[in-house]
């Protein structure tokens, strides 16, 4: 008897980073995935509008670290608390994934999961459902596969992954569709401009959809470390002593990303091109890429002034920035803490950040 | 009969400037005068604990802008509440003196005054009270004297003002007094080399003693309009009406400055030149000259960190401010405004002002 085509059937919104990148915009407290980001709602809370299209509150999962549960929580509307997931300990996306897995195959292992990271900006949702059902298509021809999204460049990134397209599948609900040749890591700038123009290269943005039991095989297959812990949490999951578990159990579990540690070795890879514009809200100078610039190339997030003041990025947050006769800095303005620097220097935030820690307990506070 | 030379008797501080240079630190709601600059205390409370080196508080009077009155009362520990003024108008230095003149002079006409910006900062308290009691001598000496200080120049200055020394009058109290030759206004910057190179020429910084009688007697002549208002409000001192006089009349006042009103035209001035360091906290550079910087030129108020980055003045509140990789910036953060223009254009923060302005109640709240 054949089963009826029932796309997506649980997203998973992966929202466990700690990023520094947008440090002061972001803190320790308060990490990227629950910022605004000229948007009106937290990146998660759009995340989770976008997921919506694709799969109900009810059937959604957000993975995110412990000590983020409360603000996943107010972030999440609609989401069953005992689907919001805290992390104890970080231990990469393929634990996290793993984790995911685990829970849903426990009530459905032959569910379809959307994965997605909770700090990435899609222009358009009803095209993210599209892509979704493409992939909820390739996994109804074939459930041993594993799909995964690549974004069309639109130059020589060197900070993302790279996929290399293999044989096409012909398209699904319109979209390209490819098997997967390789995975390549971030590039060199030269490699990545080779990889432009041959016009066979994604960007790996980090989106997966595959049945929870295919998954859960692979790892069992690649990382049996990983599979024997995931076990143990599963058979705890919906029992009283799942937090205690968890507690002891997922800090042991084994660090790497799912690009590395599953989806290199699956055997069954398929891609799928979605038509959407996408930013990975990786840098303020990224962020402003996407957005206008007034008369005098300024782009600006919340209220900025300007007087002879050329092509610079700023944050205002809920203040105020006032510029005068300066060129090509990023301005990040919050209550407590104000960072300039050259855009071509936005990503050593990093840095002070560290030298911040070294000061101990003077410095923590604005962390 | 000879009376007793008692040094000064009163000191009157100057507190209505509604100074825009150090915005967004300095606010419509709060200038200068009402704000610390390193120090921990607000200007105005430091202006008052030096001038409490030569009059008591119970023979103080402050003159403040009316909206800034309850502001200045808590700012001005031991002050009688009825020693505060507020200007319900500003109308210039002429008539701020005036009015302290005049209200003096209701309790005791002959009585000797020091009268000083509350925003300037000195360095040592013990020079200024002998240079007042040198001034103090000049007036018992010759009650019809106005004297005034004149700050040795550092530098080719073109914000101050300047004072050209007359014959000398030997020391007093170990401090060189001369007559006054002629007062000069801001110059050019080939001018204020002359000046700074001939040896002669003083900065004027707006410290002037005199007795009360004197002063009125020489508005009397000079600015009659002035002394009409005057003599009307120092009927009602004292009084139950005075609040309405003061009202109803200053606003009428002539708005003139006290060295162009008055001493310009005085017959008898005297110039004392005290021996003490003096910062008129002009604007943000003219602060960080008097401040240590560190191994890289980076002078800061509050708490600064930084990569790479050289000779940049910072003013972070009660906060941080991070800087990465740039150089001769000036940049103040408060917690809902953050200003960032080069060193040299500093002062061009009034065209930034202008701007927000105009955006109406959107910008006011920065204003």
């Amino acid at each position: 008897m054949a089963i009826a085509p029932r796309g997506i059937d649980w997203a998973v919104v992966l929202a466990g980073g700690s990023g520094t990148r947008f440090w002061p915009k972001s803190r320790s407290a308060r990490p990227k995935q629950f910022l605004a980001f000229g948007g009106s709602l937290p990146l998660l809370t759009e995340t989770l509008e976008r997921t919506a299209a694709v799969a109900p509150a009810q059937r959604t999962l957000v993975i995110t670290a412990q000590a983020h549960l409360a603000l996943a929580q107010a972030q999440s509307p609609g989401v069953p608390a005992d689907q919001l997931v805290g992390e104890p300990a970080a231990r990469d996306t393929a634990a996290a994934i793993g984790l995911a897995a685990t829970l849903v195959a426990a009530r459905d292992p032959e569910a379809r999961l959307l994965v997605c990271p909770a700090d990435h900006r899609i222009a358009t949702t009803a095209q993210f459902a599209t892509a979704a059902r493409a992939a909820a298509a390739l996994l109804d021809e074939d459930p041993a596969r594993i799909v995964v999204f690549g974004i069309a460049p639109t130059g020589p990134a060197t900070g993302y992954g790279y996929i290399e397209r293999g044989a096409a599948l012909g398209a699904r609900e319109g979209i390209a569709c490819h098997d997967v040749a390789r995975f390549h890591e971030k590039p060199v700038r030269a490699r990545a401009e080779e990889y432009l123009a041959s016009g066979r290269f994604s960007w790996n943005a980090g989106i997966f959809a595959f049945r929870a039991r295919t998954v859960l095989d692979e790892i069992a297959r690649q990382m049996p470390e990983l599979a024997r812990g995931l076990a143990e949490i599963g058979a705890a999951a919906g029992g009283s002593g799942f937090a205690a578990t968890l507690a002891r159990v997922f800090p042991t579990l084994p660090r790497r990303a799912f690009d590395h540690g599953v989806m290199e070795g699956a055997p069954r890879r398929a891609l799928v091109i979605p038509a959407y514009a996408w930013d990975d809200v990786g840098s303020f100078p990224a962020i402003a890429r996407a957005r206008a610039a007034d008369a005098d190339g300024n782009v600006a997030l919340g209220q900025l002034i300007v007087e002879g003041a050329r092509d610079n990025i700023v944050d205002a947050g809920d203040g105020l920035v006032a510029l005068l006769g300066v060129e090509g800095l990023v301005v990040v303005h919050t209550p407590d803490v104000t960072l300039v620097c050259p855009k071509e220097r936005a990503e050593e935030v990093k840095a002070l950040l560290e030298k911040l820690k070294q000061r101990g307990s003077a410095g923590d506070r604005f962390t």
